[in-house]
């Protein structure tokens, strides 16, 4: 690892100071340090790379920032699955790994070689209209396809490897990473998957028949969804950060990545106690 | 019963000539027919009025449509109170009481007195901003706080009677009467209230926390609710009929009206069979 | 209020020297105490009452334990309405208003005539078995009918007034007030229900079809629930204290009591601050 | 396939007739037919072999009954992993292929060889006192560990790895394979998990606590279950069918079974038909 990325979230605060030391520290440490040009200025320094070119060099890539953050990390980094350290810069999170406060013996263990990498599903989904591509993207949350604000519903179909499986009338739909489910897919009834289960979770949201219940299936089939309704407004959102407009006959079509996001852990805090103080899973 | 106004959902396939020989019939039966423009318009005829001023005219409606239809009827006629009659073009419905099919006797049957009025309670919202008011409504169903298409999560404020109850954030709220609980408040996860019980219910749409559930509170209670998070899109909608922009900082106020919604009724078939032939409630 | 009756859970710890305390300082201030033959001889006095002669003598019951205690208080004083102190021995509850703390002081201000009451519904049940009333109780939570152990399921029949409501199949079925719908009823997936709301709450137990929601009914109907199915253990349970064993064709007929409980409060803290508290609703 | 296993619900009306003939047309297709003393003696025939040795001599088992018959024949060729007809006596079944119209063509496309496979994960499930085995068993649906019915809950520890996950206090907890995420774990809020995931799906019934939600985790892990509290009547059920009262401190020790339950099936009709169909699943 001779080249280090550093990705940020300008909007912490104190990210000024720690940033500025850590560009220090790496290069101390003979590291070559990348950072995109909005980055390298919060510093003053100049450079006229933007994110993409600054991970597409990196070796590995340190995200100071919150699981946002790192939905962001796993879209750039995606085909070259270079390890991923989060540094957590507000509350707990399910994708940071460490406080600042243990930032530099954390990068002392991982230049050592001590830690280990969790694999990260990916989904990749292509929005397809009148037989052209008009939009694709990879996450590592996950694709919701949602009514208009002012629309009463949204009508769509789901087909699983070209099989029929039903009509869904509703607010909408959310297809989720086993990391996604503690995301959005929580908040709508969906159940938590661990993210070492293979599997994609079909989430409807207020769906208009009492029916309709999460379903898991297996992450290695073709997944399809259309706009049999109205468009009103409707819209495909990639990891809640990229919105598409969605016309009606519009088809979302999904699948699992052929690439994992990585990233970098250390065996003293598990998943499951993550799960206990950030959901509060169990509390009471 | 002198002047009965009727209210057509133009869409509906066949209306047109239901409408016309229901014009006919009520005026052999000495009836004065009132009629908004459009669906004047809709049998050749030409008259000026339009909606409220056919509702403020008419000692009765006669609601050629859906439960959407009844919905605009009562909060056309929401202060006068006059009996509604609600037939049904399409599916079974909450609020409809009888097929085209029985539509004459069924006349008969009111304009003898054999009928019972069923009284349904209505919420009556108003928006303030910067100490304004912007909109108000008074609804059947229910007023829907929710976060624009492209954000990830509205953050809103909840008080009762002016006491702080909770902090929400998630896709949105809903405000439902006992009549709006078989609508969206279903979908979202709420109780089915019968419309004799004197409440509101008040459901989370996807909260962020675990632990958010319905709750439900008496109908004589006086309900805030604020939008304390930024606005990014986010909508009040009435009877998901009319919506109404957020501004950050908006607060809509919520109680029960004074007025009631009175749809006729006939005793032979009850709301549990509806419940059950409409939600399959049970059914399996 | 010059007689006063303590109850007292007495596998609360430190029960005795609190008691010991209360029934000096009582008499100090001129108070008849009236206790139980078991709760007297905590404290190494003798007397023959049992506990529901004990509750006919009181003009007040002051009572030292938790939410259960309460449950038991509310049965025992069912058609006297006396008030009732609820002293919370352990952690927070719904219906104990003050802390060990905090006795004295509350009961100065209830002897001075500064409280109020708060009245709560009770649900009163009867089970009939051929033809003939085979136990009958009084609520202030819910009555439960819940399958065997060992049973797959139970199979019983709805009616609400005499109209057929529907059949359900699955662990059970709960019938709760509003005071109930924080206890059992929330865990199986039903609503908060406000103490003030007039209603009842049904809410089925893991139910066979995903059709079956929690249903609010207006508290002044009678509800009829028959066990259809084979008993196989089959079981009537009254505030989760006391069960009685059912019989296939059993009858278990509920209705509102004519009497309520009044609970002895105090406006400086709010139904909506328990919530928050002790369900951690909202938090996270 | 030379020796042909029967196993029937004896209470099936028609069972004997069909049974009957069927024993014909197989042994007229050169088979050896095998059946239980009770299964033969229902056409009037007289062996000694108890159903686990029916299931030891056989190639091929073919079930008439619905899913629960088949569970039974699961149990009973677990090990030795032969290949399973079910044929459905009563309703659409998830686990039954064809009805008895279709027995005979079906079984001919079978003995030529024209089917598939589908292979079933199961769970195998060791219960511990004081340190030794006091029941085992391997299950095709689901290990419930539930409170008695007069108990108010079960309290509850689970492990996963050796790591604490949580601790539950509730009605209790179904430990299910994807087979019965469709029976018992929906009833209880569970999601719908696809046969081909590789995982099992732990589902509270009825927590105490409202942020408790249903949780998916790899089928190659170690899961174990340790009664904490009281036992008071709980029990430890295998598929619905065999139960095991608990005594306080026991541990469920389980982990996925090496064998696999093998289903005939036919490409014609697909999973998704049979939710559809069967649980109503997104009708409406």
């Amino acid at each position: 690892m001779k080249t280090i990325g550093i990705l940020t979230k300008p909007k912490f605060p104190d990210v000024k100071p720690i940033l500025k030391d850590l560009v220090s520290w790496l290069r101390e440490h003979e590291k070559n340090v990348v950072l995109d040009s909005k980055t390298a200025a919060l510093i003053g320094e100049s450079v006229t790379y933007q994110k993409p070119q600054m991970a597409a060099l990196a070796d590995m890539l340190v995200v100071l920032g919150g699981d946002g953050t790192i939905l962001n990390a796993a879209r750039l980094v995606e085909e070259r699955g270079i390890p991923i350290l989060g540094v957590n810069m507000g509350g707990l999170g399910f994708l940071t790994e460490v406080g600042v406060d243990q930032l530099y013996p954390t990068l002392l263990n991982v230049f050592g070689g001590a830690y280990h990498l969790e694999e990260r599903l990916m989904l990749r989904a292509r929005i397809d209209r009148h037989g052209e591509h008009v939009a694709q993207a990879t996450v590592l949350n996950d694709v919701v396809i949602s009514k208009g604000t002012l629309a009463r519903m949204i009508e769509i179909q789901i087909s699983i490897e070209g099989q029929f499986v039903t009509r869904l009338r509703g607010d909408g739909l959310i297809i989720s990473t086993p990391t996604g489910s503690t995301a959005y897919s929580l908040s709508a009834g969906g159940p938590i998957i661990n993210p070492s289960v293979q599997a994609l979770i079909i989430t409807p949201i207020c769906p208009h028949t009492l029916t309709h219940r999460p379903l898991v299936i297996p992450s290695n089939v073709g997944l399809e969804v259309v706009l049999t309704g109205k468009d009103e407004g409707a819209m495909t959102t990639f990891d809640g950060q990229v919105g598409v407009a969605m016309v009606q006959g519009d088809s979302v079509t999904m699948s699992a990545s052929d690439h994992r996001t990585r990233l970098i852990r250390f065996p003293d805090h598990t998943y499951f106690d993550v799960l206990r103080k950030k959901l509060k899973w169990g509390d009471g």
